[in-house]
């Protein structure tokens, strides 16, 4: 059967069950933002990877390489922040083309280096290979958490508030622009563009939600709003409920929509590759917690929804009817 | 420039530079078979990160998905190997095609999962993404290693003895059989694609020879003995003296390379992914760990040549007379 057949969902569930083989009971296996492992007392090792395809999560030519580097990171460092990781390390492997020009792979490096260096993260090693298709950029960051403190997408109970470190939207508007090279003002092209090229990995706000310790689930919101909270819902054993009028539609999202006869709504929704997080925490527990988030970063958590008992993911309207949410979002396969 | 101008040590001379911004002065930076992190008191975070490249790396169809799964963690814990380091976690990346069958990337797993069991390695994460091109796996292995106790590429020193942990040339053998399509006896061909696609990393022995504490300098002979010879010797500031009648040409090795009008020397000294390990050791110091070492593992380490201070690389023919030695090998772009 053709993996396109089955999906990404299954498929992950299947290798995870032939590389459980290899776990012992006290690891957390395949299936959260990244995987912890245990290094020494009190402390876990956190490590992320993910791979980057020409064609499929960029364009050449389209981004450049400065923004393809600074991105690459990114995404990665967005993984270790959703587990409230600090991050440490990357290793960078890529897959060049043999026409490439040396020029381009070192604005790459240099564009990765300008977030690692922001982030204390030391650029430690990595390969480089000849690729006869596309340019593959495949990072892997290293982090640490303390023992018990990882923020994991299972913890959700029915109850607690959904919320979301920003607005979003804006990277979605930024690939509509691109896509269809829609006229818009100068300074919301630039704003656009600039949310989906450099996304702001929020590792203080995870690092901060994990010392916390009120944080139930999390994850950062890569694939689009909808389905990452469908994968939060499955991991916990729930379900949920947003709040039409809550979600925080980013004011980029809002004016780029329309002129591609698209509802804000729906990038907010679906667009994905926002990189703020998602994550859920007891309903008594909100008020302290977002006062103090806004007096450590100036800016507020934003409660979009609930998590409920059962397992479905719907949306209370504006005009105050629940309706069962479509789970759009981005597909792997 | 083009990368395919410049070269491939050039290009990584020329990323190092870039990532050094990120490095403090404890870290070893690019350049080694794996990189090494401290994350605690005494011991030390070994992390190796390869690509593999359908077309570059392997051919489909040509390998089975099990013996690449096998053959993609193998070549990475070689590098580990190589350091003397234990591994314990490895990520596996993947950018798959979408027509690629779904019992193709979990036989690829099973092959993964049958290497890491020996090894007791946890396969612990990764990602799945599409790919409009080759497949491409990527995998990444941790290990660790006690503070001051791994082996580096960099500390040979005149006079040391170059040695290696086995015979070389049987997985070019193989590679040759397959290329060529070469008439050989059944029982040839099993065991040279044998070394070619399932190569034994030599973890027991890198460890081994790390706690020991007598080895000046290392690597996996995974592009050739003679451009990985060249590798320590560049990494070391020094030369090599090889001596003819002592490098281990494998018997798979002595029975393929005529079949195809070649010198079976060829295959060891420039063939590749054979996967023992190459490193250098003062001279009085053989005896007694090549005595140790064969009452542990029951196989001779092999002697081959010799460190010198000129940084050249030579070899001592049978007649006796020195050569310059041409270095081939895998040329990565």
């Amino acid at each position: 059967m053709k993996i396109s057949e089955i999906g990404e969902r299954e498929l992950i569930k299947r290798i995870s069950a032939v590389a459980a083989r290899t776990l012992t009971a006290d690891m957390l296996g395949i299936g959260d933002d990244a995987a912890l492992t245990k290094v020494k007392e009190n402390s876990c090792l956190v490590t992320s990877k993910d791979l980057l395809v020409e064609g499929v999560h960029f364009l050449l030519p389209g981004i450049t390489a400065r923004d393809l580097g600074y991105k690459a990171l990114a995404v990665n460092l967005s993984d270790l922040a959703a587990m409230g990781a600090s991050p440490h390390h990357a290793f960078v492997a890529l897959a060049i083309p043999p026409s490439t020009d040396c020029e381009f792979i070192l604005e790459f490096y240099e564009g990765l280096v300008d977030l690692a260096f922001k982030f204390k993260v030391a650029v430690s090693g990595g390969d480089t290979v000849i690729s006869p298709g596309p340019l593959v950029v495949s990072v892997t960051v290293q982090g640490e958490v303390e023992q018990g403190k990882a923020l994991l997408r299972s913890g959700a109970k029915a109850g607690d508030l959904l919320c979301t470190t920003g607005e979003l939207g804006a990277s979605a508007a930024g690939l509509l622009i691109l896509e269809h090279n829609l006229p818009c003002a100068e300074k919301i092209r630039t704003q656009a563009l600039l949310a989906h090229y450099r996304p702001q990995p929020r590792i203080k706000e995870g690092k901060w939600l994990a010392k916390l310790g009120v944080v139930t689930a999390a994850m950062d919101i890569s694939d689009g709003l909808s389905k990452d909270v469908l994968e939060i819902c499955q991991s916990s054993g729930c379900g949920a409920v947003f709040y039409e009028d809550k979600i925080p539609i980013h004011p980029i999202a809002a004016a780029v929509a329309p002129l591609q006869g698209i509802e804000p709504l729906a990038l907010a929704l679906h667009g994905g590759e926002d990189y703020e997080l998602l994550f859920t925490i007891p309903e008594e527990l909100f008020a302290s917690t977002a006062q103090s988030y806004y007096e450590t970063f100036g800016r507020t958590i934003i409660p979009i929804g609930k998590i409920t008992e059962a397992p479905e993911i719907g949306m209370v309207t504006k005009t105050g009817k629940w309706e069962k949410l479509l789970i759009k979002g981005y597909q792997h396969f």
